[in-house]
């Protein structure tokens, strides 16, 4: 059965998701009460709950760039797109647990070592779906809106790739080194959200300016 | 008293609540402090929390595809269609708690029977909602867009039915063998999105393609 | 400073706190782990969880639609119309804390009918904000489409105002059988749903339907 | 790279996301069982839950107001508001976590202190992230819609200003009274949510009125 959807609907409905998932983070926060003794050391002992919130907030909120970018190209979405799509809110609405895990279990150095592994595993999912969504959206060009050049397929093309071999080397980072991997999600996070393209170039022809 | 309300306010506001609680599901997974001592075997050991997740998580999904295929052929909403579609969000709403119990129970000798089927009863309440909303709908063909043909009311009343029987059997497999049952449900899942109806289908005449 | 804001983009930002309101209601139910020795029992021992779940989803789906009565009449909304849009999301929002505390206490003797009344004022509490939102709204016929009539608006008043009894009835009644009341709230909440005025009559003249 | 993206995605996104962390502040609200002995006193007991919820509640009504007044004149986002935004999102998301810490912890002299002062500190970033926000705007007018004028950038600016020094305030007194600090961050909720400028001035000419 081949079946299409209009891609407008699907787009808001991951959203929906993604906001959800970014702003469910903070749930895995909390301060234990006997550190209230000492309330301004035990709030800082949480740092790496911080950091878990920080990286994974910043993690959805690069998905959710790549996401738009892809899904504002698109007039529909066919079958395959669609399960991707699926698989996609399902990896990143996971994220939340291995967030809270890493949080928990950094300064444990039995454990340290398999969440953060497990984390960038998750992560890695993560990224390797976006491509796969966007592999399957340029295997079937009639998905995408008639205006949509090749310069632009290959711009988000590459914007997708490197950060599947970027999870891939830290990952492997956190068998040696966990916290220092956990630092390199994050960093991986930043890049993704600085080299996401936009709806549109601003600089040169920035007059027939569509709005969204 | 008779009323109407437009479909698309009403299908926004579904949409907001299966987005929630597609995405609430995560909180039903933790790792207990002691497994933290081996903690790649503590993250192994939940699965059943990973089956009910994904199961749960698929199975709103295709409720998702199910409804936004009955919406979006509505002109209008009557009473009979709100009240239904508020029966169907409170039955989505709830999943997360049976979900949660099999999770916890399907280890237990005692336990996991009841889980499995109290489960498996909340999927099959939702399975009937969505026949009962559907059905409603096809009563009353004013609500419906004049463009819609009865080809594709009987292709959606076709994709609609056989789940509330493949729920039945599962259920009764679930009192012999509960595990069996679990595995069960999300195969029902997975089908209920492979056989979704698209908002059009993609092959022959694809030239006309009405954007969402 | 008097101000003006579109009626759209509140109503969607209403919309979506009621949906997440909603959907929040299932994190106060659960079984606890003795039960799960006989775990058929412990499913059943939560119905006061369960009447509480129910009677606080159909309250808030009902405002949903008390809400969206008012704002598709209207164009703007002012200063004094957003103020209180706010307050009803803020008392709205409070609704799980009572529903999980009635749901905990109704079995205590000594906690039960303070449950219950603290639960019964947060739905009166609902009811007057909602009551007042639809009063301020007619104190500026500017605010409404000029296509309402005096019709409209005297349906929906009279729509808004018994419940703000009912709940007082109940109340008084919750002081002498808590679990009397509580069944009470439900009703009033079914009532509500049952009455609300959709975005048209459907009865005579249903042929010029403007979509939503 | 510059890139430009639609307004109104992530003004629907950021809706999104401030809906959701306004209804998870009830989640912080519980009375713990052995107080249900005497409920009334219980409930009552809670009065620090209740005035961080109404706080963090206000102030993310009022980030939201701001930032709708912003958003609802904007054409395109550029790179700088797209980051600011997701960092305003971050830390809008995260106020759960110190509204909670700062109801339990004060009526402990050790902790209030630090509560307070850590909750202060997290109000502050946010207001100086939506002022940061709205001069990066400022600096590129070509990001804003051609019909806004300088008066209206006038107020806007005003608008946003002064709550960063009266946050500054607030947060030295809760040096020296954290309680009266407390009270000052709703005061100064309240303060801006009614000096939100409006998507239009309601007074002179409101004969041309565009709906949102």
């Amino acid at each position: 059965m081949h079946n299409r959807w209009g891609a407008g609907r699907t787009e808001a409905f991951s959203d929906g998701v993604f906001a959800i998932a970014i702003t469910l983070l903070v749930l895995e926060i909390s301060v234990p009460l006997p550190a209230f003794a000492n309330l301004w050391h035990g709030i800082w002992h949480e740092w790496p709950s911080y950091l878990g919130y920080v990286t994974s907030f910043l993690t959805i909120g690069g998905i959710w760039l790549a996401h738009h970018g892809i899904f504002r190209r698109l007039q529909h979405v066919n079958d395959r797109v669609m399960r991707l799509n699926l698989l996609l809110l399902m990896a990143v609405s996971f994220l939340p647990f291995p967030t809270g895990l890493v949080a928990e279990a950094i300064r444990d150095r039995d454990a340290e070592r398999a969440a953060v592994v497990f984390y960038g595993a998750s992560l890695f999912v993560n990224a390797v779906i976006v491509g796969a969504l966007w592999a399957a959206v340029v295997r079937d060009r009639q998905l995408l809106r008639p205006d949509v050049t090749d310069d632009e397929i290959r711009t988000i093309t590459l914007a997708a790739t490197p950060s599947i071999a970027f999870y891939g080397g830290a990952i492997a980072l956190g068998l040696l080194a966990p916290r220092v991997a956990a630092v390199g999600y994050l960093l991986i996070a930043i890049v993704n959200i600085v080299r996401a393209p936009g709806d549109q170039p601003s600089t040169p022809p920035a007059s027939s300016a569509p709005a969204a």
